[in-house]
Order: C-alpha cells, then sequence, then structure tokens
C-alpha cells in the first residue's frame, strides 16, 4: 500500500471534473462482466451463473420475473437469457428475449447477457439488435452462430456464417461495448471436422475479441476438464465456465439430447430408464449427479464458476447449489433499495421513500432520465416522472389473480370501515372475516417487510381507526450496518432514519391533523395532498429531507432515500390510481363496492409524516393520537 | 402554505438539471445585497453596515483585514470601500480599493460594496474596472461622480459628468449584475443649484437603476428625515439608508467638515470646541451623540439600517453598535469554518479538513477553480490546487512581526526538544521558559480553538514526546447543532464528528505507528507522507472520508469537511514548506537553529488519523500511547 504520492498541486486538468460522482459503496455496480470475473477469481471465490430461455405467454413472463427476483437472491454473477430467431426475440413483446433481459438488468438488477445468433440474419438487423439492447442497458452478448433453417446449410457469401463472424462485427461496430461470451464444445461441435477443428475454431473466436466461454452440457467432469486443457494447450487463456445441466426429467433430457446432439452415457442411460415415470427420483437422482460433477469440477483447481441451464426451473439448480454451498443469500443490502444494473443507473444512490415497495415502478417511470441522483437528491425543481399508464406492464402487474384478490380484499365492501378491515388485516397477518389472509395490497405487492414489523402494534391500532398506512420506518440512532433488520452498506458502518409514516385518510381526521400539527411545526415535517392536487406542507423552499443515512469508515455519507416534496406529487398520482386501477375495478362498475373505492379515492388526502428528531423517541404515534383525541372531545377547538 | 401543487409527472423540462445544487442551508448566502435588504426590512430587523478607506501601506492592509475580521463578527449587512482615484484604486497593489474589496469578499466572506467614481475617466476605464470587480465576485457599485481635478468643473461632452451617467452605464454594459447603491445628501449637494434639484438628481440616479441611496453624513435626525419624506414625496421608494459619523476627534471632524462643505452645528460646536485636545473625552461625546441620534431614527420607524462611517476605527462604532444593541455576535456558525462571499463559492459547503486553520490559504490555492464542491467532495480524482508560492501574500501574512515570533518560537533551537517545547506551549497556553506566551504557530495564526481545547490535556502529553500537532477535533455523536463549541447550521439539528488527529513526527516513531495502527486496520483510516511525497495509506480507492456532518430538519444531510487523500498532498506540500518558510527563516542561514527546523522538515512524517468509529470513545490516544509502548518496550518485535 506504499505508493509514491508526488505533487498533485498546480495540475489544471480537473478543474472541471464532476465532483458528484458516487462514493463507490460496492465495486460491483462499476465493473463490467470480465472484470467482475477476474476479482472474483482472484479473490478465490467460486461463483454460479443462470441460463433461462423466453417465456411463452405473458403470464408466464411474469412467474419468471419474479422467479428472477427470488433467484437473484442466491447472489449469480450473471444470468443469460436464450435468443431463438422463431420467437421474434428482438420485439417489444413482453415474452421476447430483448423484453425479458431488459427486465432483467433494470426491474431485477441482474447482470445479464443476452444470447444472439447470426445465420440468416441480415448485417442490419443484427446491428439493430444490437443497439436496440446497448440502449436498453444490456452490456453483455452471447454470440451464436444459432441453427440453419432447412436441413442443409450453405455458406453464405459475405453474410454471417459462424459465430466468429458475429464475435468480429460486434467489436467493429460496437468497439469495447460489449463483454462478448461465445461457445465452447468440450466434445466438438457436431458439424465440426473434428474435435482439434473445433478447437481451432474456437480460439478464431476468442481472438476476434470474446472474453470467455461457456461450454455445452457435458456428462462427465473428465470431458471438461480434458477439453480444458486442450484449450490451454492452443492458447486459449479467457475464462472457460462448464455448463452444468442438473437432469429434471426424462423428457426434457431426451429433447435436449437430440438438440445438441450429445449421447448419454450408458451408467446414466441404466440409472433412468427404470425411473422414467418417476420424476421425483429422476430429479433426486439428476441433483446428485450434477452435485458430485461439480464437487469434481471445483476441487480440479481450474473452475471458478459453474454456469447452470435452469430450464426455467427453480427447485433443481437451487438444491445442487445449496448442497455445494455457492447459493449465497446474502441479507445484506447494498442500499436499502434494490439496484437496478444498468449501466446508466451505475451511480444511482438516492430515490425518493415513496416507491419503497414499488421500486420496479419507480425504475419504469424514470428510464428515460439521463442521470440519476447521487450523492444527494439535490434541489429537484422538477423531475420528470413518466407517467405510469399502463398499470398491466407485466413487470409491474400484481403476482395475484383477481379472484385472490377479492379473497383478500373483500368480495363485497360495505363502507369505509370495510377497507379499514382490509389494510388491519394486511398489517396484522390475521385472516380477514372471511378467513383469507391478505398478503399483499394495491401499493405493496409484498408482506409487511421485517422493518416493519416492527411498528405493526402501533399500525395496527392507527389503520382500524382510519388512518389507512401504505408506507413506513422506525427512527433509528446509529445501528451497526450489519443490523438484519435495518442494516446496508458495507460493514463497519452505521445507519440511521428519521420516523416516516405516510397513510391516506378522511379529510375530516386532516383538519385535526392540521391543528394538532401546529404544535409539532419544529419538529415534524408534512406534506398532505388530495387526489386534485391541493397540497398543504411545511417543508422549507421544497427542499428534499434525508430519512436514511448512512455513515461508513473511509467513505462520505451515503443518503439513499428522501422525502422529497416535487416528487411526492408524482407519486400521489400513482398512488391514488392504485386505488382505482387495482382495487375499484374489481368490482362491476355502479356496483356499491366499487363506488366505496371511488368515494375514498375522491375525497381521501395522503399524508406524509417524517419526525425530524432522530435521536428522540418517534412522536408520530403521538401526533396521530393527540389528533384522535381532538376529534373526539365536545368542543373540538 | 397552501398551495395548488399540480401535477408534475410527464413534464421533460429538467431531465438533465443539475442535482447537485446546494441545500441551501443559509439563505443568506444566495441572496443579493437587495434582497438581504428587503428580507430583514419584511422581517422587522435592524441592520448597520460599515465604511472603511483603503490602507496607505501594505502592513496597514494585514490590519486592516484583522479588522474585517474582527468586525465581520458584529454581523454588518455589508461593509463599502471607498475610491480615491489618486491612489491608484483599480490596481493589483495591495493597498488598492480593489484588492481591499476583493479580501473582504473572498477572504473575510463579507458581502462588499466597491466605491467607483467616474469623473475625468474615459469609458475604457472604467468598463475595465468593472469588468476586473466582476472577475474578482464583487457584487455591488457605490456610483459617484467623484471630485473633479482642478478648481473649476467643466462638463464633458460624451463624457461622464455625474453619478447617473456612471449607474446608466453600468446598466447598459452590465445588465442587472451589479447591485447599485448611489449617494444622497440630505442638506443637498454643495454643487446643487437647490435642495429641489438636487433632489430630483437623486431621483434621476434611481430611474436609471440605483437600488438603494446611502446619505452624507448629518448631525440632526430631523435633517435625515426630513430629507427621506422629501424623496418619498417626489416618489423614491428605494431604501435610503443614513450615513452615521460618530465623531472621533476634533481634526477628523474637521477635516471631513471641509471635504464634505458642510457645516457642524452650534450646540456641537460648543461642546466640542472646550474639550478639543482630550481625544478621549471627544470620542465618549461623538459615541454619546452618534447613539442618541440613532436612536432617534431607529425610533421613527422609517429607518431600518444604518450606515457607519468609520473611518477605519474600531472602537467608537463598536460602542455605538453595541449600546444600540445591533452588534450581534452571534456564536452560530453556518457551516464550520468561514464562507467566502464570492458567487461562485455560494454553493460550496465541502471543504478538506486539512486547511481548518488557515482557511484564506484555501480560498487563495483554489480561487481558479470553475466549481465548488457542495453536497460532498466527491471521488475527486485530481483537485487542480494552486500553488502556494509567496507565503507573503498579505491575507495571509501572520500579524505578528519577526520579533514577536522569535520570542514566542525561540531565539535559539537547541534541538529537536526545544521544538516539541515550543508545541506544547502553544497547547497548554502557559509561557515558554524565557517567560512568553505561544500565541500562534507556523499552521495556526490564532490561540487554540475552543473545540480543540476539549483535547488539550491529551495533546498537551502527545506533543511533549514529539507527536507534533497541528490539527484535530474531538469525535462527536450528535450534538444539537446549536451547541456553543460544536454547533453549526440551522437550529433543530444534530451534529456529528469523527475523531481527527494531525501532527508531524519522526520516522521512528512512525515505523512503530504502522506496527500499532494493524491492530487498529479497519477501524481507523490513516495517511502518512514526508516531505518527498511517499505516501503510505489504508483509504480504500483514494475515496474521501466524511468527517464532520449534520443532520437538520427537512433538509439533505451536510457533510463539510472531509480527509481528501488527494487534496492531502497538496496540503502537505504547503504544511512542510511552512516550518522553512515561517519557522526556519527566522534564523541566520547555517545557523543551528535553522538547521534544526531544516532537519525536521526533511525527516519528518505528516501523518493524518481519522476514528470512524464515531458513536466509540476516541481510539486515537490509545494508539498514539500503543506507539510509545512499543517504542519503549525492550524487545521492540
Amino acid at each position: 500500500k506504499e505508493s509514491d504520492g508526488g505533487s498533485s498541486s498546480g495540475s489544471e486538468s480537473s478543474k472541471d471534473s464532476s465532483r458528484c460522482s458516487t462514493p463507490v459503496l460496492d465495486a460491483d455496480r462499476h465493473e463490467r462482466l470480465r472484470e467482475k470475473m477476474r476479482r472474483r477469481q482472484d479473490a478465490g471465490d467460486k461463483w454460479f451463473s443462470l441460463e433461462f430461455f423466453p417465456p411463452r405467454t405473458a403470464n408466464a413472463a411474469v412467474n419468471l420475473i419474479s422467479r428472477f427476483d427470488r433467484m437473484g437472491a442466491g447472489g449469480p454473477l450473471f444470468i443469460d437469457v436464450t435468443w431463438h430467431p422463431a420467437g421474434d426475440p428482438g420485439s417489444d413483446k413482453e415474452t421476447s428475449s430483448m423484453i425479458i433481459a431488459n427486465t432483467a438488468v433494470n426491474y431485477c438488477g441482474l447482470e445479464t447477457i443476452l444470447h444472439m445468433t447470426c445465420c440468416n440474419q441480415t448485417k442490419d438487423d443484427i446491428t439493430g439488435h444490437l443497439q436496440k439492447a446497448k440502449r436498453l442497458g444490456l452490456k453483455n452478448i452471447m454470440a451464436l452462430r444459432g441453427d440453419p433453417i432447412g436441413e442443409e446449410w450453405e455458406e453464405e457469401v459475405d453474410g454471417f456464417n459462424y459465430a466468429v463472424d458475429l464475435v468480429k462485427h460486434i467489436r467493429n461496430e460496437f468497439d469495447d461495448y460489449f463483454d462478448i461470451c461465445v461457445a465452447g464444445y468440450p466434445k466438438g461441435h457436431p458439424e465440426a471436422e473434428s474435435y482439434e477443428a473445433d478447437l481451432r475454431h474456437l480460439k478464431e473466436k476468442v481472438l476476434a475479441g470474446a472474453d470467455f466461454i461457456i461450454t455445452q452440457l457435458f456428462f462427465r467432469s473428465e470431458t471438461f476438464l480434458k477439453f480444458m486443457k486442450d484449450c490451454q494447450a492452443i492458447g486459449i487463456t479467457c475464462p472457460i465456465i462448464p455448463g452444468i445441466f442438473p437432469i429434471q426429467g426424462y423428457h426434457s433430457l431426451r429433447q435436449l439430447v437430440k438438440l445438441s446432439k450429445l449421447e448419454v452415457p450408458q451408467e446414466i442411460k441404466d440409472v433412468i430408464e427404470p425411473i422414467k415415470d418417476n420424476d421425483a427420483a429422476i430429479r433426486n437422482y439428476g441433483v446428485e449427479l450434477a452435485v458430485s460433477m461439480c464437487r469434481e469440477l471445483l476441487d480440479s483447481g481450474m473452475v471458478h464458476g459453474l454456469h447452470f441451464y435452469t430450464l426455467n426451473r427453480e427447485v433443481a439448480t437451487t438444491d445442487v447449489l445449496k448442497r455445494l454451498g455457492i447459493w449465497k443469500e446474502d441479507p445484506r443490502r447494498p442500499l436499502p433499495w434494490a439496484v437496478s444494473a444498468h449501466p446508466k443507473r451505475r451511480v444511482e444512490d438516492v430515490r425518493p421513500i415513496f416507491w419503497a415497495s414499488r421500486p420496479k415502478s419507480y425504475i419504469y417511470r424514470t428510464q428515460e432520465w439521463d442521470d440519476f441522483p447521487n450523492g444527494r437528491w439535490g434541489n429537484s425543481s422538477s423531475p420528470a416522472f413518466g407517467e405510469l399508464k399502463d398499470y398491466y406492464l407485466f413487470y409491474l402487474k400484481s403476482k395475484s389473480p383477481r379472484e385472490e384478490l377479492l379473497k383478500m380484499w373483500g368480495e363485497e365492501l360495505t363502507g369505509e370501515e370495510s377497507v379499514f378491515e382490509v389494510f388491519t388485516c394486511y398489517i396484522t397477518g390475521e385472516p380477514n372475516k372471511n378467513g383469507h389472509k391478505v398478503t399483499c395490497m394495491p401499493w405493496n405487492d409484498d408482506p409487511l417487510a421485517t422493518e416493519t414489523n416492527l411498528l405493526k402494534e402501533q399500525l395496527e391500532k392507527v389503520n382500524r381507526r382510519g388512518i389507512l398506512t401504505i408506507n413506513s420506518q422506525p427512527n433509528i440512532n446509529g445501528k451497526p450496518s450489519t443490523d438484519p433488520i435495518v442494516g446496508w452498506g458495507p460493514s463497519g458502518g452505521y445507519v440511521f432514519q428519521k420516523a416516516y409514516l405516510e397513510f391516506f385518510t378522511s379529510s375530516e381526521i386532516v383538519m385535526a391533523l392540521l391543528k394538532v400539527l401546529k404544535k409539532y411545526e419544529l419538529r415534524v415535517n408534512y406534506h398532505i395532498v388530495n387526489v386534485k392536487g391541493q397540497n398543504i406542507t411545511n417543508a422549507p423552499d421544497l427542499q428534499p429531507n434525508a430519512v436514511t443515512w448512512g455513515i461508513f469508515p473511509g467513505r462520505e455519507i451515503i443518503q439513499p432515500t428522501v422525502v422529497d416534496p416535487v416528487s411526492f406529487l408524482s407519486w400521489k398520482d400513482e398512488a391514488f390510481a392504485l386505488w382505482i386501477e387495482q382495487w375499484a375495478k374489481l368490482y362491476e362498475e355502479e356496483s356499491p363496492s366499487r363506488m366505496i373505492i371511488q368515494y375514498i379515492h375522491d375525497n381521501y388526502y395522503l399524508v406524509n409524516l417524517v419526525d425530524n428528531d432522530f435521536p428522540l423517541e418517534n412522536c408520530l404515534w403521538q401526533v396521530v393520537d393527540d389528533t384522535f383525541e381532538l376529534l373526539n372531545s365536545p368542543t373540538q377547538e
């Protein structure tokens, strides 16, 4: 750590360099895939990656995205999405490879490789796909030849005939922008003249600019280890990642083997044939087989990462990874909210608190921004949020179908109180009067966060009385950054929060609340707004209020969530609309249930409160108690 | 506070608006003078301002600047610097009006008006002066005609004949950039045809673009109040500020009266003549007179601010202001360091801690920057500090003459220990062995800060042993922002600090320290550098470490001081050079004393330490104790 510092005075180079760059909380966000791979290898960390194919239907896409979220929690180095020319893979359809990869990167925050094939496509088509991928924030391409159309394959003059042509094209047209992955065939490509010829083709792909290699599946670790040595022998030095295929069923194995023209070793056939109708048995066997093969690979010392062909399923791959001990469900968060992996958003480290439970909506509404707040939100006199017109965008769609929602939120509402009850059941986790648990709300697709649980008792009390809470956090006065509930960021730091409470409530309660808030003028900041945009606030000069921040060793302060008065007006449009789009529309038009929700939408206020005195006991509950006391006092003054 | 918020979504105006704007801790820094004046008037606050003339010698300039610092503490709304065409007022000389005003704005942080006269000057000369003033960060001009050269004054065709010509010229050439002040004559200008004609001239000046009026001195409050009513009667609505002249001596009064062609009322003459040789008696009378006149003015309800002709003296004006109760020595600081009033630096709210005791040097070395860190320092890979070549720039010069310094720092040094003693005496405040108190050091022109006093006992102990401290702060875990010692920023907030210690020490101690620091690797960040630039640090990625920050109601977090690894290398050049420039050069070349300082300069290291665990007890003293223990242990590992 000794370096010659020299003198930096007198230089004139960077007077105008941006001083607002991110304090690099998390190196991962700033590295490209090949750098991450190298850093993991240098550190001796083992890693894994996951391959998915694009779904067939919109519903399957919704499910795949929540699978991304769940499997992303295990810490894959990357995922990849395959490319099927017949399925319109570059289109804007919610099931296209392009859009699925886009969703993985931007909305799930996963490092993602998009496959791309080149045969039977024009240069312009391919350039168009690559430009679109770049625009969407995709940074990695798996360059493949693809299967020729028709029986026999003929070379096209000036066309893309081999994967190497695509690699060259990417490097020519996009310089070093993309990390490029290519396929390796441990047994040689079935169409290659020979194993040796295929190795030479592979080397050409690397020389043309590929950064690493993922192999086709294989059934024995020796196959891969021999292949790797042969690669090294002819001078291929980039990372080579073995493709692992945990056998998950008799038919999927047969189909894959047919496609890849591989032969299943006799010892495997001998086990499988007798149990071919017992899915569970085959899967157990497949997991065992994969675990022992992966162990051999890792123990060889030549393998640092494992690539899994998941077939879009969760259980087998997760089992293998957990048994290998490389599934790392790290409860530690780099920031209090889920980061996006779009390169434009690399420096983003501040967001308004309002979207805490709707991070995908926040990403969607800010996708057109050219730069993202970092360091602090700043005096954003007019952040331009995109409108959330389509509440049925597949990545924003509720995971629960209409019937489920009706069971949770009431087949029939009888008044505002029945709405209060839904909110209360969501908070308490108790079943509603029809025996159904309320596990999601229009503003929150998931059960109550662990942190919110700290406030459960008080939240229950106020929701029963018509303070319909949709977001809250307790005050925190310096807990370790490793705290399992409220911690985030690197270890050795301290995290802080100001108490926050956000809720819908009637104008009657708002009138009393405003009287009470006078007593708390210096301590509590408030914003109170109705659907028409009538806005009451005591925020000074419309400045944002930092409500979450962290102090870390050797770093500047990170303040990742703020209450921003201006953004709140964009959020309120969304928050009010969710009453109608997600809840009211479950019921027939003109039905009493629908009219109740419509009434609330039209007449309630959305309120947020911040208690600035974070070292003291949270006073927001006292504010609410005082409000109800005022309402109940005979002389209401 | 109710406003129609409307909807801000969908707008596209500000996607690219800078998000790093300052969180507006202090409205004062963002307002122009006329806005400050209006805000004070609206709030019913009474204020004052101070007039100075440029000094004759460089030494007088040094004294005037420290007078600015002292009188600035009383809270003047602005100061102004007069303009004397004979004295080369626009030059770069340290005694010129331009440079004195520049120093007041930039180095003392005072809102400043530069006088400027126009008669007998070319348009180009005047434009040149104005351009220079703008470039230096001056924002206010007092537009005057000036005294004609020679006995009789004649109008020049196309020349600047009246102040109104200068006002018009400023507005033509510089639009609304400058706030413009003009002079009013409560008795009418001596050369005007009549009092009424002079009022009309004044109105012309206001119509031409003047923002406010400061009057010539007068001796009776009725004079001013009548003038003010007359002004209002002819439609002058801008602020009119009475010029107050506390009589400070017989001769200065006579001289001023002669220049301004005013007549001293008989009742004043009657008092003064008999005591004309008793300066103290005249000053006491002058103070009494000024206080009672100012009271009458303020009580009239028509006067909100008072302008004082100080004659560059402190006592009389300060006395008057204190007796009026408008001298407001506010111990509250907007930021932990003294801000500059240059418009470019309006948003500045972060600085490296190294210059804490040398803020004028920091301003000097960063004067060429186009923008200033705000919100946070950022990843400043190469901040371009100007070199500090001339240690004798008048605004950086020690207030103490060479003989004083020799008494404090030793006529003759006998070894490194005699240097340790100087440091120790500075810390303790005890006289040195020759009976002289050490009230300044090369790195610190003032006695120990109150805050540093909190660490006095430990500092004394370590300085005695050769840890020569030049900067330090205790850790603070959330004290009220109004705390009289460590508080800063608006009330209702909490301030925090990480413990900091910076010192010179021998390489022997550094070697032991480095061994000890291994035990504190995760807790303590260090930078250790010698004059050659050998640099040892454990700072991650050369990121800055925030060591002072504040949390305020309804605002983002302010982090005004950082330990920046890159800036430290610029600071070390300055810190090492101060040994030679300020201390060694007091002695003859080749003298033993000089060689001792030179040895320290060549061989010692400059060390800074940050204890990141601000909520725990400061561990830096333990680090130092461990170091000495290691040095004293027989088996030194």
